[in-house]
């Protein structure tokens, strides 16, 4: 069925050259309009020798699960969504389970989902009790009425929504020997032409109780637009909330008509690269299935795969970017 | 004095024509370096027939005080904090000792402010008990590590930053017979050729708990930069979101070289107003002191002063920019 439908967009022979599709899920084919596809992954920027701690695997399995659901017609919205609950269910990076804790040692949490069709958003900040975040985000964005709720009074909200409440025991609290402050993210581009975006964190380590970064911040961790492209980012929060760093880049390509790379790199490395502490990386997909991801310290976990390439992962040297289009 | 400061600039017949400058107070003259400032306020948009309350003079006379301090080389990040802070104490808009209730009776504020020399910003949401939020946003820029603080958490941080507390009691909750969102903001130029704005709200009429608009979202609600411009916003904060407003209006400026009101009547009546229900106002300085205010409701409490202009106020029809430069 997949193989039938990429196919019939005329880029069968690359495809089944590169890919391994397995038997898609049943997923209702609700995009097909066009062949193109791309899906892209951060675990984490990384500002100095993180442990590995499975992310690679966790990513790749992703990425294949994720372009299967794509050639299929899934939505970006739900694939992004599903991919980074997975990241938090697995407690191997900084988000849901594996969110690591602020000074007080306890778990907060914050996530956010856009819709670039839409431009919708929902946005969770400082949860102590939501088992997946980017759910929370997801059913505040469904809802219809609001954007972003914070604090215990948006956990009880965000309850009443239905979203998954666990005990402060779920959270492992503490991934690897030495702090950090990865974050998660997804953007697909769909074979609707609609693009999504979702982060998720548990800020860094050892933070002041109530401080909340640039994940569920709309612009500056997060951000999708189908006529421009989809973000999202990891690193040094503050700096990313300051410079509006995803809707910077955004509107570097729709007003000055820079290409997604060069936007992407023009904020990374020279507007947060004029502050010392200001690491931090981005991951993002262009209107046309471009996918480039970009980084000022170390490196970033980090993975893609499209409709002509099969999942890619890397965390120091690597790929940059996708095959251009 | 500021005569003298004024006249030595050049422009001081049109000036003193004008303008009715009493004594300045004991500022430190840190800002001479031109002569032209401008400073600007919101006391919310009116999406119907809303009471007048006392708005206009107490915007009038927060103008006055303010074009002479900004003769006098006061900051515009003073100036700005001052003023909001004043709105909010003073118990006639939405913000502060006025701030309306939420769903559960509580008063509940947000509030933000940001200096467009150094991109610093400071910002709070979901306080209750917080005296003044524009300060609690001001203490958290200072302190340097954090941009935005959240919920009873966050609000535990700003007191310990010495934020002054207040009981629940000290707040009027009902501003008006009947609902509104009306939101107050500030933006100025000041003579070191440096811009800052602030905004502070108690969000809409009986918003669920734990809700956060645009006002304390750098980027959506609040945005200054010296290379381009500043800016605060009211209204419908979900979409002031969503869009990223205040940063789209800049980035038209800085990458679509639109002047202001041209690209705040983009946003403020091609992007709001798409939607039926994005009700919003916006008011704006650019680098060279030209001042804009515009909206797409009914009108907005609003108000600016420059060097070459006393403080004009206005509700409805009015003006809704500066004398060109």
């Amino acid at each position: 069925m997949t193989r039938g439908r990429i196919a019939a967009a005329g880029s069968a022979l690359l495809c089944l050259a590169i890919g391994a599709f397995t038997a898609p899920p049943a997923v209702a084919a609700a995009c097909a309009r066009q062949a193109r596809f791309a899906v892209v992954v951060h675990g984490g920027e990384i500002s100095q020798q993180t442990p590995e701690n499975g992310r690679l695997e966790a990513m790749r399995a992703a990425l294949a699960a994720a372009r299967t659901q794509l050639a299929s017609g899934a939505s970006s919205l739900d694939v992004v969504e599903t991919m980074v609950r997975g990241f938090e269910d697995s407690g191997r990076f900084n988000a849901g389970r594996g969110a690591i804790a602020n000074a007080d040692a306890m778990v907060e949490t914050d996530a956010s989902i856009m819709d670039g069709r839409t431009l919708n958003a929902g946005a969770v900040a400082s949860m102590l009790h939501v088992k997946n975040p980017v759910h929370a985000a997801r059913l505040v964005m469904d809802a219809g009425r609001h954007v972003l709720l914070v604090g215990d009074r948006g956990e009880a909200y965000v309850k009443s929504l239905g979203a998954e409440m666990v005990p402060e025991s779920y959270f492992i609290k503490s991934i690897s020997a030495q702090p950090e402050h990865g974050t998660v993210g997804a953007v697909a581009l769909d074979r609707c032409g609609d693009i999504a975006a979702a982060t998720s964190t548990g800020g860094y380590d050892a933070k002041i109780p109530g401080r909340v970064g640039d994940s569920p911040i709309v612009g500056a961790g997060v951000y999708a637009d189908d006529a421009v492209g989809g973000f999202s980012a990891t690193g040094h929060g503050e700096y990313f909330i300051r410079l509006s760093v995803a809707k910077d880049v955004a509107d570097r390509m729709r007003y000055a008509h820079q290409p997604l790379a060069a936007a992407m790199k023009a904020d990374i490395h020279e507007r947060l690269g004029a502050y010392k502490d200001a690491d931090g990386a981005l991951i993002g997909i262009d209107k046309n299935g471009n996918v480039a991801m970009d980084w000022n310290a170390v490196g970033m976990f980090r993975g893609y795969a499209t409709d002509i390439e099969a999942p890619v992962v890397a965390e120091y040297a690597g790929p940059t970017s996708s095959r251009p289009r």
